[in-house]
């Protein structure tokens, strides 16, 4: 409305003459409707489980279509394999199977070589929503929030009314454990079905299977897309797929060893709100002020504990847990106006520009390629580090199309929901037309271009559960634009350099052709011979094509 | 990738030939990283409550910048009050105070004439999340999931630390009640801190206030555009508005009646899961299979419910909770296979052609209006409609911009998330060159339009629980681009008007300025006089005016 042209609507009050509406008469407020009261809407209240909701909602956890609920489902298993092979150290081999069991039916397995589960775990991370060891951490992961594959588990149950199956063996002399898991969404709590001892002949790891309503398709929004971006992001993976066909894809590993591993970081003390910092004091171990400030955040030494302290009017000695929420406000603001070194950095495992592009370069054929992998930055206290590549001018690559995008977000790849996400969006406001690119405004730019964009970051802040975009923090899109402008120079200089090369060529073709008459008439003029002639023709060929090398 | 140039993935095992990382040396698997087993793992694993989901996902409520949280804060305060009077048949006269505390901090009243709250009740709904009256029922209001106004107080509570005050009077004759309420967020339960009766003069109604962290701005993003936006979508209700600054804005209504009230239905079968059935089958009261289907569910008459278990091969007169798996299975099906009415459309409560137009003119200039509401349609089992409005041309609207659109749902403004929502995506798939606009590839049409677009479902498909945009389904878009067709079609006719008008013009002007020099040439030829030339003049001048009209 505003840019548009909106009366003035501070008068509206007085403007407007209260005409009645076309379709009502006026009349007094005394409407035939049942009038409810208080009494009435209070017996309807009621607590609602968060299985039900999200069971209500499961477009939210990306279960919307039954083609993206079979790529949801293998990209939350296929997530939790990878990042249980990194934290236990070990190389991932993952295997992932899709079975047809009808038109509309799936059966999904995936197996890692991780470490196990232990037994009294299984239930609740399969069976239960909100249930996990990465929602209290700040840690790079790909799983973040305890929801992904009991979200699965419970998706399955509601379309197929089967069971999760999980196996698992946590080491070489162990039992190997089978579980069928569904869950009670009333309570959103876990019901074990069947529970038993299997053999099992790999030495440790994982096995999930679930039935699923779902349909398979091929195509960059499919599962089989996803594998071959995952391949890109996490090259020291090796990854076997059996698609519903029978047909086996291999990804065999390209780096041998593990990522730097990530390392889990306390929260900056400028990332922390008022409230949370209440509810630390009171739940602290620490028996005074400066304990709690350097034991419980990042980058806060005793020196700085005791400037926050002096600050906030509170003494270094003060009992965390006395503080009401005036001392909580004190100490909050003493903790803003402190200057703080940013948080680590180096605790993030971004993929690395080397591994960037011989990822792209695996998987797409082109001419030019660059890639970016920047420092990390902050935002709300949490360092995260963007890396872009892009892939230019290959065979089958529609020159007259919008760009194709890849994003990643901590090595995951993400598929849907693309307008909506922060790396969209800073692609569409950068100018695309200073690298030598066609760009419609509020648009994608256009060209034969793969462009890749990955987020790492301890906590990467998605716009919903189903993890398919992320949020458009300033400080986040500030650095996927720099990131973008770097890759995007490299191009330019590419293009303007092809642009160039074109036009000397189109010029000399121009000269070349002109030669052989120029020849003939200086031939007619200088009453020359033949031969002269083609020498002269000669000559003038290489001077010019000397003079424009 | 597919569509660009992605290389033969299937082969990929053999074609890459696992050549080493740049970065890293090639070596057996390992690795140097601490290896932590199964066991290590398992003593991480802990619940997390839905509020510190929340707290930590706040972006996922609306409530990612001060901006938004102050808009967000006051949208969920005023559909309640709204939903809270339309259902006790009350029309709704609101009252929305802003006060600055400091530049960071704002105070947020919205006091309605609504029919209170029962003590009782007060601490769920404003102190837990997921509470609520409208989760397990099917009926259009603006409120869904028993989330958002506790949210706003949970937010409020971990920025200032101040709880959410509350003042409910039932009725004429009982006792105005005040509540100051915090959040357990670690057991998502409600913490009455402070609870006494208090005089209060409204005959009934409900009084929030919420200090919060917020920013006010100006603008369309802002609670001023949401107000304005308000009015439109409900010339029903009164709103009063009282800005940060202490000026005072009055929305009065336009139309005297109350809408008509919608219904609750019961879901109907085609739009029921497996999962879902199961459950009911167990939780049903129905004796037999023929009760359970006719009482369960909407449109499923004796005849289709005895159609249904013939097809399941199961008597009518079994009993609904010794179902199994497989028989719940086998009534699905059968349920998918029986022709059954579609759900009741009547149910539905939309604005109305009549009054959108009325509202749009309202808040806008223009030069041409056109509205179009169209009949209720169904997408997974939910009748749901669609309404679309559009002005046109007037002054300060510039023509060279991207058009301004206004989306609503169930009357409720969306104001952020444009791009992902299936009305933004209908707008860019929708051909409006056709009707005289331009358009970019993949972008909104270009012009000075103000479009608005109104969906009203008994469960409205958010893409997250910030309630900003629609959710994609093939239905829903569908509809709204048969909606855009319908204005669309009458804008085309009113621009092509105008520009033949302005093509005659052109012409006739230019014929103007050459019937005097004919004359002259007549005068010349003929030798007529100067007032038989004038005659001549003015009898062309009609003649070519009247062939030209």
């Amino acid at each position: 409305m505003s840019g548009a042209a909106a009366k003035k609507v501070t008068a509206g009050g007085r403007r407007a003459a209260a005409k009645p509406a076309a379709t009502g008469k006026a009349r007094k407020a005394t409407p035939k409707v049942v009038r409810l009261t208080a009494a009435d809407m209070a017996e309807k209240q009621r607590e609602i489980s968060v299985s039900e909701f999200f069971t209500k909602n499961r477009h939210l956890l990306g279960f919307d279509s039954p083609a993206k609920a079979l790529l949801t489902t293998v990209k939350e298993a296929v997530d939790n394999a990878l990042d249980a092979c990194e934290e236990a150290g070990i190389l991932p081999d993952l295997l992932l199977e899709i079975q047809e069991v009808s038109e509309t039916r799936y059966r999904v397995a995936v197996q890692d070589n991780g470490p196990g589960i232990v037994k009294a775990q299984v239930p609740k991370i399969f069976g239960q929503l909100l249930y996990g060891s990465k929602f209290h951490r700040l840690r790079q992961s790909r799983g973040q929030q305890g929801i992904g594959i009991s979200a699965a588990a419970m998706y399955g149950q509601l379309t197929t009314g089967r069971p999760i199956t999980v196996v698992s063996k946590p080491g070489p002399k162990k039992p190997a454990h089978r579980f069928d898991i569904q869950i009670d969404t009333r309570r959103n709590t876990p019901v074990v079905v069947a529970d038993h001892e299997v053999e099992w002949i790999p030495e440790h790891g994982t096995r999930l299977e679930l039935e699923i309503e779902a349909t398979y398709k091929k195509g960059r929004h499919s599962v089989d897309g996803y594998i071959e971006q995952t391949a890109i992001a996490n090259p020291h993976a090796s990854l076997t797929y059996v698609d519903p066909k029978g047909e086996r894809s291999e990804y065999p590993r390209v780096a041998h060893e593990l990522p730097k591993p990530p390392q889990e970081i306390k929260p900056h003390p400028h990332g922390v709100e008022l409230g949370i910092l209440l509810k630390m004091l009171h739940d602290t171990k620490a028996k005074n002020l400066r304990g709690f400030l350097t034991g419980e955040f990042s980058r806060v030494s005793p020196a700085a504990a005791d400037e926050i302290a002096k600050t906030a009017m509170l003494p270094p000695t003060y009992a965390p847990h006395k503080a009401a929420r005036d001392q909580a406000e004190s100490l909050y603001k003493a903790i803003q106006a402190t200057k703080l070194m940013a948080p680590p950095s180096n605790v993030l495992s971004p993929i690395g520009e080397e591994l960037l592009l011989e990822g792209l370069r695996k998987q797409v054929d082109a001419k030019f390629f660059a890639a970016t992998s920047r420092s990390p930055a902050v935002y709300r206290g949490n360092p995260f580090c963007v890396e872009a590549a892009l892939a230019y001018g290959g065979e089958g690559m529609p020159g007259d199309e919008l760009i194709t995008m890849l994003r990643f977000a901590n090595r995951v790849p993400l598929l849907y929901q693309q307008s909506a996400c922060a790396v969209t969006k800073s692609v569409v406001q950068t100018n695309w037309k200073a690298y030598g690119l066609q760009q419609s405004r509020g648009a994608l730019p256009t060209g034969p271009i793969v462009l890749m964009v990955h987020i790492a970051s301890v906590w990467v802040p998605f716009t919903s559960e189903s993890k398919e975009s992320v949020a458009s923090y300033p400080e986040i899109m500030k650095e996927i634009k720099l990131a973008l402008q770097d890759v995007g120079r490299k191009l330019g200089i590419f293009i303007r350099r092809g642009i160039r090369e074109a036009d000397e060529e189109k010029k000399r073709s121009y000269i070349e052709k002109y030669i052989p008459h120029i020849g003939i008439a200086l031939q007619e003029i200088l009453k020359i011979s033949d031969k002269e002639r083609d020498k002269v023709c000669a000559t003038l060929k290489t001077t010019l094509e000397r003079s424009r090398t």
